[in-house]
């Protein structure tokens, strides 16, 4: 079996897949009027496959997705999501809200209700304004259209605090064929694993079983979503959707041992991870990406979990925030982490640059930290010394600005 | 038996307690030329105990007071304590480098070594000056008074980003006679449980064998410094030492059902959440002190997880520093805490004002909450619904001037 290529697509949006359609409205549920809800459809019944938070509250989305996928994973047409509004702590009302939502839809593009999911961010605690959802709705439905720049727009439709939009489109070429696989994502803050995002979602032509989309996503999602955080906050909405059309001529994926499993997954897992990996770099407030590898760990779950303790650190974020070399904050994370570490085994790097190790202090050469902190992108390696286990997490820095968005967000 | 009289002595000091002299000198290891190194000593011999932090990273001064405790908790004469430089991550140099400190204390006292405990704070991964720390403890061991202006100023002297010296005495009157307990502390960041503190020494006359000294000291931590969080770091070299001089008339308090030992557990904890709080109030760049109760839960771990998660939550933080009523963010904190919550049997009050009931949003007197965000002490009740078990835990908020503090630490 050959590598999968994966081949990005240049300029690409969700509606780089074919057969996809999408659109972005503005119904005001922005006080500033910009886009604010975006549809996605497909002519073609889909297959649909979801990750969902793990936060015991529940948004109302997230509970009507999860009970429709378990009746429907077979024949959905397309999302509505609408940014301003978490429809979260709503109870009863929110539920109808969100069914309610779905139907519009449905009404509009001559469709069951049972083929559209929904998605909300924002303020939790709110109710959906209706008229303006089904408004907005109306005006998505009469706009939708297959072209990339109609996807440029759906994805600035979900964004709330994210400054920029979050898209990717990749190319998988396989011996048997070939097939799309499209994205957009939001999320900037109240982002942490289980599930990390906020929001995301996928198209993709490949003909696959609903049994081989949700095991790509949730492998997909344990290696991406799952290993960023910029403020240690887990959303009541985090919700990842993957819809397939199944229109590629290719052999169908029926089961992970499929001969295109590999490349399905490769390129799912290239997807979400360009993804949530932009989620990390619009983090609020973020002025440095930084990559944490930990290394010679006895488990990856050990791994992820000191890398997770050094990525959560408000002072080892701080430090990087005002390129401060302080490397002592890393080891005090690595040591409350809760993995049982041997502090004489473990090794530290900045980059290129050796900071600790024999659980000593290590003279380093102060100004190539300063330079190697000075660049956009930070990596942090830690070798526990332990064994052969390893995993990789992003973070970013936390600035004044992450205090400034988030002091006077609902007012 | 009747409930024990704990009594605040006015401007108290850790000399407070009878047979206890101490010092603060400035020997160089605050660039500004402020006191950085305290002693406190007593002539008396001292029983000894300790909680220190669960950092797999344990500072040397840790280490160092772990082996002398188990080697002698009854004949203690002192505590030399610097600020300035933790001592931590430094190897065998240094756990040579606190003995050395001990040693010299030692001889200036004309007593053993193995007398004399140590206590570091400040950078990580720096080695003491031990130039500068012999001179300063040959000056403290020159200036020592009994004086409660002497406590004062070893209680300045321990303190590194704190704005202000941490300190309470109190005189607990029982059945068969009376003692005082004193206490200082320092710490302001890299604040969380387990021990939450960095550093705090308690002061007793009350005569105590030293598993008594080691039962109360742990109790009290639990409901003090380990419920306090200011920015989810757990430190390297967090420790709390309890000192007693035996001094005092009274029965001997020899085991847990000793008549007094209720009195002498009453004593220790008050001086400590009274220090632990003072901890909070001067956190880094803190406008806010915030109290979490959790009740109606299953057990009190659950409600000690769930008030953590939310006083931890960088969201709730900034909210409270904006002064913005976002309880969305409080229930999402309670929702990726771990316990297991029913929704809809949750409740959540800021101060007297309802906020959340049923799962469903809760129509709130926004004036009145701005009215109480205004306030300097907050307090946020989550009820829920699930038992009779409750835990309060304190917290601040998270304004710009944490991130100021901890952005040029080092530099």
């Amino acid at each position: 079996m050959s590598t999968p290529q994966v081949q990005v697509i240049p300029d690409g949006s969700i509606t780089s897949t074919p057969g996809f359609e999408a659109a972005g409205a503005a119904c005001g549920l922005k006080p500033n009027g910009a886009l604010d809800l975006a549809l996605v459809y497909s002519p073609q019944p889909c297959v649909g496959a979801a990750v969902f938070t793990t936060n015991a509250f529940k948004a109302a989305s997230v509970l009507y997705n999860r009970d429709l996928l378990a009746r429907n994973a077979t024949a959905l047409h397309g999302v509505v999501i609408n940014s301003g509004c978490a429809n979260a702590c709503t109870g009863e009302r929110g539920l109808r809200d969100a069914e309610a939502t779905a139907t519009s839809a449905a009404s509009h593009l001559a469709q069951a209700p049972s083929g559209f999911l929904v998605m909300s961010t924002g303020v939790i605690g709110t109710l959906l304004p209706m008229d303006k959802i089904r408004a907005g709705v109306a005006q998505a439905a009469l706009q939708k259209a297959p072209s990339v720049d109609a996807g440029h727009a759906a994805a600035r439709a979900i964004m709330t605090t994210d400054t920029r939009p979050k898209e990717v489109a990749v190319k998988v070429i396989t011996a048997t064929g070939e097939f799309t696989i499209a994205g957009m994502a939001k999320g900037a803050g109240m982002i942490h694993p289980n599930m990390a995002t906020m929001l995301c979602l996928l198209t993709c032509d490949a003909p696959v079983t609903p049994q081989v989309a949700q095991q790509a996503l949730r492998e997909g999602v344990e290696c991406s979503f799952n290993r960023i955080t910029v403020d240690g906050d887990t959303s009541t909405n985090d919700t990842v959707l993957l819809l397939a059309n199944g229109l590629a001529e290719m052999q169908p994926i029926t089961s992970a041992t499929s001969s295109d499993y590999p490349a399905f997954l490769a390129g799912v897992s290239q997807v979400l991870t360009t993804l949530a990996q932009a989620v990390v770099r619009d983090g609020e407030g973020a002025t440095r990406f930084v990559e944490i590898i930990t290394s010679g760990a006895r488990t990856e779950a050990e791994a992820k979990q000191v890398a997770m303790s050094v990525a959560r650190s408000l002072l080892v974020k701080t430090a990087i925030y005002g390129q401060d070399a302080n490397w002592g904050r890393i080891i005090c994370a690595v040591g409350y982490s809760g993995v049982a570490v041997e502090p004489e085994r473990v090794r530290v790097w900045l980059g290129d640059l050796e900071l600790f190790r024999n659980g000593e202090p290590y003279q380093i050469d102060e100004a190539h930290a300063r330079e190697l902190l000075a660049r956009p992108e930070i990596t942090i390696h830690i070798d526990l010394g332990q064994g052969d286990a390893q995993a990789t997490v992003w973070t970013c820095d936390l600035s004044h600005k992450y205090v400034d968005i988030n002091a006077h967000y609902r007012t």
